[in-house]
């Protein structure tokens, strides 16, 4: 059995890290922590967890974390970084957060306004790069993971297979995605409560401001072997979980609809946890809702020569917590799909 | 392995049946069948069952669904019986609609309004019975088996405790419940439309009309051990899935806080789907969405002499599918809880 | 022009009393002021206040309030006293906090902890009294306005037809209600985040302790001319707004379903804001939102003797803020529906 | 008092214009018209309503809406042209359907496969348009006015600002939009049951056959002077009401971000119905909930080059009964605004 402890377990991201772990047959949950809820029990933040509700949650410390085969870290930004260098190569550290994502200093720099915590494996198993072969080449083995972000995760996989077929031009790509609430985090703000984002939809980091943006691009650009200028509008829909991000590339002249349709098919016939649906079929957030599984489609929009692609995925799943387990699972030399469904619960 | 057919797979209740079954390591799903939809594939009604996307779903017929060991009826009231006369008695036949829920046959005449097509051991486990013991004992080995309604299940395992131990009158029980939408099923209505129901709350069946009346009052009696008088009122709450049971009864004179808390606690201090919450928190339906749990706490209200139950389940799940799941393993030797989650989806 | 300054304009009770305000022909919308929040502007707070985006909230003090006709306070429970006294008796004084709502301060010290602040008129003008008349009577030309609570305007008004016509027993009514979650106000709360509350159900306050209890009980016994005792829990439904009561009581021996529904058609029949709905169809909260509608249904329950009432209005308009414009009405003489409306918004 | 009828009221588009016609001073509501629902009483398709829950609705014909002063039609794309034709032009005729919107009879026969049924004056107010004026000028004492539709409206509004100045490029637009699913009208269909559409997002009409897609690039090239070229992708988000258009387009060399903030300010500042957001707030359908207001935001993305604007609106209201009733105003010489309001219902 391989030991798991989770860092920040009361806070949504956290809590899924768990719920994935209890259905793992291969994992003991270790030490469970938190921050400010150190002390109390986890069935007071995540009374879902139901076998787990008298457990107390530890302080995050790299003392109570140390002793586990495996650490995920699912705190803020920023608190990553010095925790892992704590915790010995010998321990896989999967961080949940954003710090190890970025390849590039100064977009972190420019994105984040803080010092960049160094690169770590990026944890897409079916990213498809502009060379052939995927990004599930650098994970086996790895002793420390970026988990992607919700949105670059959606957002990557729409496109990237039109990128790395050469279908779409690597400029003015045009994103605009819908995220449920979850995806803002257990912290209580007026913008997020109930009554406000009940029956509402709102954009929000508008303008290429939203720090998933350098993500994006940075994850396109892998598949397209040459930068992808992507501009991203996040919203908030009224749902708990969910995103679904609608991609558009300019199509390269003399592109067909069969020819976009064939490279999206290609690209994930042999993946597990991504489904091209039939033609005429689009994805329903619904359906992916706590399994890890993405539900893509395409189409050729002949009149203005445009691509748009949609992903569909639980941001808290394959966007988060899903990808922590995927990742875990290859870096231990697991089965990938090892304690993961790709079945959603719907209705 | 067991081979598990499923009739009615296309509906909310057939299609919650095949996600759980996907999920049960020691069954092979086999045939899915249909009416209207027969000939048509399962993603065109259930894409969230990934894995089955393309599967084709066959008529409903006997020849269909002979040769497996285990059918699971999901069909529309009054279906159940001819079909199950013709799969033989070899065949466990699970059925999940009312048709063999009621002992009473002029109960089942009065509100059904056709005749009585016998009566069938009820699944659901955790009853506690008056006499003693429980209702899973009359479950192992079946090979019939009559899934609890999903009001009744909540309404039942939520005052059950008071009635076995004899702290509540059997008379003037009063449960207000709340449903989620699914709970009336996959048929296009108007008052059902999501514009409708979005944002709303609405009573229906009011008044002692609804046909779950009998079955909570037949539940509860099984407990006491004496008849049982239930005003029941079901209500339309704007969420897919979920019932919340709020169920009050007389106490018995004399009855205290603490012999209250005790009864509930020791009633399903062995169970593992039912989750007695520690004092001061409140059951919520999210917490058990999509998992075999049932979370009830219990306040006694000396001001007015009542006590006051809530439960929460999934309607799909402990409320249909799950018991069906749950009865199905006890009736074939296999540990109660196979392929079944006490982990809930939240948020 | 009635000028009239609001109090806590920046809560949800504030600022629909403002909504509604700047519908009503005969007012001046004054000052409107806040704690935390003054010196902001009203948009920040209420963007869907359009036309008053750019007007700065004061801080609440009774030199911002004078000069008007009539103060509305939407303040937390225990301010309006000490700030009402501050004010004179020339201005109308309207208290949509509970302080001034009931007669009996042991009652209040027992719900509420804290001394008694008086008791104002209750402003439910629909209300009809024991001994004949309505509470509309104590409100024409009242300088002190107590705005009933959301709750016991929908329990109070579900059951009191029965009451006051003596076909319901005072004893043993159980009253189980879903309310909208900006019932629970604007404070940040985790349980009222929209990825706690969308698809969940959960109760609170059970067991008698909601301080809603007492003072439906004293609608009621208004209504009944005797003391009438309630079991009351309130539940949380994941909508923006809306009350739904379901309110029973034995019924009196010999009771007719005729009787029952002429009691209740007849309570209403000269009411604007009542509506009493054709047999066989049910209260939506829908329906009423945005209105200060109230719509009713009744049905006596033959089976087990128990009448069931139900009752459906916007909490945040007949429950709080359209209750505090009727009653202002009356209290200067103005027409009693001017400015407010019947008809809701749906879908 | 001018007399309207609705054709088509049991819809939610004839229902709403409804409830805005009971709020307007000047109209007296006339015969109130359905298909199949002829002869039963509103009450039972919009209880909400209320004032009028008792009315009969009348068959769809020509006599039954004759003797107006006005007459709404509310009707299945294709049924309006034969109507109108019978209704002379002494009558006000509004068409909320799509019939006469499109200008061009090749694009009307290529989106709706059926003959076009003739242009009439485009019910959009606000539209700047490329010469200078307004859309405004072409609807005063009309006779014939067709709505624009709830996509369109939102759309055009958003992104026709940055058209007039010649600040974005008219090629290569691209509109994400979100619509509450009353947008589907009332028709019982399985994929718009609440069950289906609660937590959840999805698209249609993806690639550019949207039947809207050819009425944005009219409005914007109206207002561009010139053809515009846009990539439309409509989707579905789990709430009753509401539009919100995320529109970009690139900007032209050289523009600023305070270029573009002062074209929209500008275009806007003399409506009363369409409010640019002060900078850093964006726009929440919530905020415009049952009112006829437009909020719109705009940012310039220099990173990529593109606009980025932003609107809300109630598909129901500013998308369909609001404008009806705003032309009606303007044909008529009633203050444009009468009967309308720009205060929205939040939360």
């Amino acid at each position: 059995m391989v030991r798991v402890a989770v860092a920040g377990a009361s806070g949504y991201a956290g809590a899924e890290v768990v719920r994935l772990l209890l259905a793992h047959p291969d994992v003991e949950v270790g030490a469970l922590t938190a921050a400010a809820s150190a002390g109390t029990a986890l069935g007071e933040h995540a009374p879902h967890l139901t076998p787990l509700a008298d457990r107390v949650l530890g302080p995050t410390t790299a003392q109570v974390l140390a002793g586990h085969d495996v650490v995920v870290l699912a705190l803020p930004h920023g608190a990553s970084g010095p925790l892992a260098a704590e915790l010995g190569d010998e321990v896989l550290v999967v961080d949940a957060a954003a710090d190890h994502r970025l390849g590039d200093a100064g977009e972190w720099e420019a994105f984040y306004g803080s010092p960049h915590a160094g690169t770590w494996p990026y944890a897409l198993p079916e990213l498809p790069l502009a060379g052939g072969g995927r990004q599930r080449d650098a994970l086996v083995g790895a002793r420390r993971l970026a988990v992607p972000g919700c949105y670059p995760t959606a957002c990557t996989l729409a496109l990237a297979p039109g990128m790395a077929a050469g279908l779409c031009a690597p400029q003015d790509v045009v994103v605009v995605a819908a995220s449920g609430t979850s995806g803002a985090g257990r912290a209580a703000k007026v913008p997020m409560l109930g009554a406000e984002v009940m029956g509402s939809m709102t954009p929000y980091g508008v303008g290429g401001v939203h720090r998933h943006t350098p993500e994006v691009e940075q994850g396109l650009a892998a598949a397209a072997g040459q930068p992808v200028s992507v501009s991203f509008t996040p919203t908030l829909a009224p749902m708990p979980r969910g995103i679904l991000a609608t991609a558009t590339a300019r199509a390269r002249p003399g592109t067909s609809a069969d020819a976009v349709r064939a490279a999206w098919v290609d690209a994930y016939a042999d993946e597990a946890f991504v489904h091209v649906l039939p033609e005429g079929r689009w994805p329903r957030t619904k359906d992916v809702a706590g399994s890890n599984a993405v539900h893509v489609q395409v189409a050729l929009d002949e009149r203005v020569g445009r691509v748009v692609a949609v992903a569909a995925l639980d941001n808290l799943v394959k966007g988060t917590a899903g990808a922590a387990v995927q990742g875990m699972n290859l870096a231990l030399g697991l089965p990938e799909g090892t304690g993961l469904t790709a079945v959603g619960l719907a209705p």
